[in-house]
């Protein structure tokens, strides 16, 4: 839904759609707020459409610098389990996540984590609301109790998600993310296409952007290899529609479920007649058995 | 969530809470409302809380009566597929709904039914919104895909929930629901117990709630049962709070597990010391021995 | 399979249908055995068509009485998880079971127990075998494999069955299958229908065989109960052929669900007109009720 | 189990091991039978450990050409809708099959085909026998009943296997089937690695068995790519004991998951230190793309 259907009036921070929020930005931006009018700076830790990555510890840094009391609001809808997030080292006031993503469950559950400072403001706010309206469900949790339906299939899989996550270790479990992640980026090197994101610094783990070629469209070729191979690539949202395709690299996957998705690709490319160069594959697998052989060593 | 949250004032008809919904109270309401400025009557069509049925078609009728152009906006949550309900038919222009009740489907899918008069409304409307604003869905929907994650393994339940309600007949489905409940009710009387809703006229066909005797509490008795039997009872709502117990008889159930139940809840009332006459079981099963013969007579 | 097919020509004891196996006519029988020929006494430690429980104790020491060294199998196909089964204690050279009774599994999975005894008198043993030849399995199992393709979804819900068992207790496991096999006697009793196990001694706590009044043929009433509410009573086998129906009650059960179905067969006897006093229901229910409380106080 | 303990004298004909069953042989060997005291000639369509296919319809010719009155028996455990298998055209007069390979079942259910004239054999045999007396069977399925406990899951299983199967359709399965070991095929030449089936005619559709070098153990090797890339591949059985390995590709597979599969045996081969060349994966993917354009072109 539209935000302004909500009757809020969001102040968007231009950026640069090819690489991760700006923290410098949001700085400047709080310190021209000489009234410490804003109420909260929202931020995606991953964004999904366009495979960036966001610090949010810098842009808790820069709130702290503009030495401004706005809430801190983050979405981690597909960076939890994925990547590190830390609620409350990063002074993080209300972080949103669900269930389809890192946590490996199929849709249909999404939570929240709240600071003591967010339910301040909810008990002095007037807005309308209705998910930001927190009271029932904190009263009704403490006796164990949910005040609506709970999705109760969901919450048994993730505590069996939550299980497994920490069977693995969150620190193999981010690796192991990584590791995806820079073979994926390895085979569109190799191909000679572009990564949307152009800043090796706010890099994806999660899911990776890759650039069309000029005069491809994205959805042509994302049709040919779901009709050929049967894999649903990401398509380009918004700003990027028809100009990038995405492959995802999180949740339950491993390097060879990447490697038969990275197969499709390039046997897309060829067929939908995308100028490419041969490679990709051979990238990703050379990246992997590299590691692999690291990661063998290090386990003994 | 309360929906002064959601900055709406909404007035509240005073009823009688072990009944159904008034329809005569409803059209002098709105004959009340020379400037028609009452946007829409908003009725539960089975109150799962009270066991009651309102009945949509006499709400329609009184609006019409009071020729009055509020929308009518219906809560089928758990009377969808337990009990007959005309969305066209009887001009209603919301209807919400559930998967976890009638669908028999784990909860975490609900969706809507919306008539062209209430699109007209929310293309006009400037109250803040968010479960309100249907373009997005309906707009990609056009093209058999979601705006947002959609609960795809729900779907699929869903659709085999379908499947398995329209091999049954959708008018077995409910006159199954009225033998259930039926049966229920007989038993309540065998115990000498009294039902919560007063007028056989709203007596539900999905949940009965069942009126505690004076000077016992409802919670104590369901505790029992449940610590007991591992048979977990509905808990009295609101004012009914500690006064009822809600046995429900809708879904994938059938004469022999309505039997269970009630076998659970004839021991516990004893267990808990609550007086009752014996013999509400044999009610229900010599109701539904007549009955099934019946049945079988009929299939033949 | 008959046993003949397999080149085997056993010696039955003739015994009481109406009882277990009778340990007496075991010693006697090989007391006459002044050679020893006999190589193996086979009981059925749990006989589900007739619903009687033979003691394997018992049949332990009539053969060490009778100084006897045939090996001891035992069927414990439907005694397994159910009641006290001492492989060991009992000196039982081979036990078989199965997945699908007090494992709760579907069926798929069976399994054996060997003594050393046993597979010493494999290694000499010239009849033709197949489930007998136990050295591939026994070889490769000892390093974790299985010479043919194992049944793994069952092995992995095996796994989760022993949780479930151990979390509850086995000797717990074994009360409730007795306390659910007593509410059903005392359900026939009420009813004025006979055991079919006459001797009390030998009644089994994981199904109850009911005799049908003379006249009457089980297997028409069955049909009734199966027709009119869906369920499925096990029919009356061999001798018992229409002269008895049995009521399961082993495993994944628990009072309410018993109660379901004596509701059942109640209602069915009424709808099959077999004679019969009411009340069966009622009886299980007043037993439930009065062990319920003893097991709620020992619990605290 | 070894088939002497059953009691049975096989002959087994000698034959190529990395090819599949010699139909000249057969009839030449029954030839020799000059009393017609042979009882059964018994072939394995597919034989999983060497990745070999033995032409059932050339065994029949040679029997035919003997005129020999012996029975056909054929496995067809790892063939059944992997490959064309055609009981009554061939006259097989016995054939077994498996839930768990190409019907793509967990293991646990197995079955049976049976001509008349096994049958007639069978009531005039006089070996001992288990799982070849099928009379019980034969009589109870004639009332749609099973003589024991029939493996209900798998049964479901099957039923929507089989439907998986004819809406995909039987010859675009084998052609499915056939296209993955063409490729993977492919992927051995690129490798430089033997097949272990020297003889194409004789190439498996459903498994391909690889030969090692020598000098490499292929269990040192398999232990690799399963501890580093979480996959099991084939172990070599019997006389291929740790000189081949096999991938299979038969079932619920398709191009990318072959692919994924290839990826792990090309980074196994270069982590074991085993001597091959790079590009298995990319002739596969060059052979997928090609064959894939035309499967395209075929469905338009």
């Amino acid at each position: 839904m539209s935000v302004e259907n909500l009757g809020l009036k969001p102040e968007v921070i231009p950026t640069d759609w090819r690489a991760g929020a700006d923290a410098d930005a949001v700085e400047a931006h709080l310190n021209k707020d000489g009234e410490k009018a804003i109420k909260a700076v929202c931020v995606v830790h991953n964004e999904t459409s366009t495979g960036t990555h966001s610090w949010i510890d810098e842009v808790r840094k820069a709130m702290d610098a503009a030495d401004h009391p706005a809430l801190l609001m983050v979405d981690t809808i597909s960076s939890l389990a994925v990547m590190d997030y830390r609620h409350d080292e990063w002074g993080v006031d209300v972080a949103i996540c669900g269930s389809q993503k890192g946590l490996m469950l199929p849709p249909g559950l999404s939570f929240t984590a709240v600071s003591d400072k967010a339910l301040a403001a909810m008990k002095t706010a007037k807005l309308p609301r209705s998910y930001w309206a927190w009271d029932d469900m904190l009263e009704l949790n403490r006796d164990g109790v949910f005040p609506y339906t709970p999705p109760t299939a969901h919450l048994f899989g993730l505590s069996e998600a939550i299980d497994m996550l920490l069977e693995e270790g969150l620190d193999n479990v981010f690796e192991r993310h990584a590791r995806m992640a820079e073979a994926v980026r390895r085979a569109a090197q190799a191909w000679g296409l572009e990564l949307w994101c152009r800043d090796p610094k706010y890099h994806s783990t999660a899911v990776t952007a890759v650039k069309m070629p000029d005069g491809h469209n994205a959805d042509a070729f994302r049709k040919v290899v779901l009709d050929t191979f049967n894999m649903s690539l990401g398509t380009g949202l918004n700003k990027l529609a028809g100009k990038a395709f995405r492959i995802g690299h999180l949740g339950d996957t491993n390097d060879l479920t990447i490697l038969g998705a990275l197969a499709g690709v390039e046997m897309g490319l060829r067929l939908a007649g995308v100028p490419h160069k041969q490679g990709g594959v051979d990238a990703a697998m050379a990246y992997f058995a590299e590691t692999a052989r690291t990661a063998s060593a290090k386990a003994a």
